[in-house]
């Protein structure tokens, strides 16, 4: 297969990881006879500094044409102590979701058996817990018109019938072919935006009578995520409760570090860790480079390449048991860095 | 001292644990030589069932003219469950909180060591966590112009400068007398009113040179409330961060039905549990009556009446080294009812 990949490593640890994640897909690429191009563009605060905009038109064009996008990190502690910048790395990110309609973001979080004593939660709380996200991505309150003066602000939190029933169709197709439940979580007893996910999520149900659906509000959806996480299958949100809840999660998986993304629609898909650009922990070899070679796994997945992508997670699994881990993870042995961790990986 | 308390018990198992935070303060009054009068108040579907609003103008002036209000809980499955039904109990008490402008909404979370093995979290991920999280109450989502239709909802984010600095100031003074440490809890990266908090907050910060202010985005901070609890001491927040964090903070108290809170203004003061109605475990006995005793707890702190809350917070945590608790706490007992506690409590 020809894969035409657009490469955008962004700010802080983002270039590190993104470079292990594309060592595994050149390997992945030599293994099985096929032919992954990858293109490089400016995001976030690397492309402010070079061209004053978070998201150059050539970036777009770049992601447009590609087959994939594998996305880094943006973000960056200058931009996030000052309020009133009004060209920020986050519009690379938020730009990019918008420009190409990206507006199915799916997350999965797997309590994996070799870390379930790194979470902070008791290991009977959180074994066997297996969920999948889907956060809508391109509407909600980050989208919605904005003032800022000296003396008040306000966002619009808005959505539509057709941007919810497109991300409810699948994250329905997909309680279908696992456990066959789907929790929509959301604040009706607050939110009119809520109210309208609840009645649409509610009247397509009876197209999807073998999926069990249920319904929690934000707050105690945040609660029970901790107390039973083993009660969720797939979960389907609105896009701030999908950032919340999701980065909530990594806590079962036991680092942040290991969690993977895909935005997609029918047209295009990036890839992406959930966590941002720690900045701080940039060109330390420390940032753990799984999350962005988990991603790169859901980008076989999305292609079609499974036994492509079940290499890579069997070699990402391998190298959690046997501890060739970053810090974050490891307690055997303290010094193995970003990239001997994608040497190891990539050598499946 | 004489207080007139309006007691609004509300639905669910409401009635049952406010009548023991009665009982408590009764049995202050007795002991202490104060004169407490209580009037009771509709609200909620209570309220709608009887008078077709969930906050009858009858309920709005006892409150205004009372000292304190004593809140039960409010909600039900028939209108969770009908987003489109217009007169809904949650105005009876987001309608309460905006009458009476209270916009400070107090929230403790207390890692008690006798209860150190309830919680979902490893115990010494959580021992001698004190958390005291300001919340904003009258702003923000919950408040902004709503509109719904069949094919397309919105909601309104707004803050004012005035909004901020208000509870600002009260959370930097909190601080103050505590571990000096202040945290912002926004998404300044995607959100107007966001960096509006931000840009108020950091600019508040000259006025408290003793205190330490730092920022977390909500997504992170929904992370590091589970992943490093003792980091946090006075947590600041707009309103619906406000409600998702609390709640998801009673995983490190190891029952929401342990959390007090409350909300006040120069003028007024409600006193709430933060759980929720809990309709399916009504008039079983089997309530956990402590947020509500301790939500009068904070009702006697309000008055500087010192001593007496010292007494009731002394018999709770009696009762919670005894295991003479309801179900969701007990482990040793298990028909202990919430009339059962209150009594115990009560007898101080
Ligand atoms: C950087 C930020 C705007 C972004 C978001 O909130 O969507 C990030 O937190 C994420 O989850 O991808
Ligand atoms: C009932 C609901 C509207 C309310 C809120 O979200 O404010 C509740 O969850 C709370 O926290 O007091």
């Amino acid at each position: 297969m020809k894969l035409n990949i657009a490469v955008l490593p962004g700010d802080g640890i983002g270039p590190e990881v993104t470079a292990q994640a594309v060592k595994v897909l050149k390997a992945i690429a030599m293994e099985f006879g096929h032919i992954f191009t990858f293109n490089k563009a400016l995001v976030g605060a690397a492309a402010i500094e070079k061209t004053g905009s978070a998201l150059p038109e050539e970036t777009v064009s770049i992601c447009k044409k590609a087959d994939a996008i594998l996305f880094g990190a943006i973000g960056s502690a200058k931009y996030d102590m000052d309020p009133d910048a009004e060209v920020r790395p986050e519009h690379g990110l938020l730009g990019l979701r918008k420009s190409l309609d990206l507006y199915a973001n799916i997350r999965p979080v797997i309590a994996y058996e070799d870390l379930l004593n790194k979470s902070s939660l008791k290991i009977k709380q959180i074994r066997d817990t297996n969920i999948l996200i889907y956060r809508e991505l391109t509407g909600g309150l980050y989208f919605g018109e904005k003032k800022l003066t000296n003396d008040s602000a306000s966002d619009i939190c808005e959505y539509s019938r057709f941007e919810i029933e497109r991300i409810a169709h699948m994250a329905f197709k997909a309680a279908q072919t696992r456990k066959g439940k789907l929790t929509l979580v959301d604040k009706a007893n607050a939110l009119a935006t809520s109210r309208l996910w609840r009645k649409v999520v509610q009247e397509m149900a009876t197209q999807y009578p073998d999926v069990k659906l249920n319904f929690l509000y934000i707050d105690n959806a945040a609660m029970e995520l901790i107390i039973n996480p083993r009660q969720f299958d797939v979960i389907l949100t609105e896009n701030m409760f999908g950032d919340i809840l999701s980065e909530e999660a990594s806590v079962i998986v036991g680092t942040i570090g290991l969690l993977a993304s895909a935005s997609i629609n029918e047209k295009h898909a990036m890839f992406e860790p959930i966590h941002g650009a720690y900045g701080k922990f940039a060109n330390k070899g420390v940032a753990n480079p799984i999350a962005s070679i988990l991603s790169a796994a859901m980008l076989l997945d999305h292609f079609g390449l499974d036994k492509e992508a079940a290499l890579v997670r069997k070699a990402v699994h391998k190298s959690l048991k046997l501890h060739i881990t970053t810090p974050d993870l490891n307690m055997k042995y303290d010094n193995i860095s970003t990239t001997k961790v994608g040497d190891f990986i990539e050598d499946f």
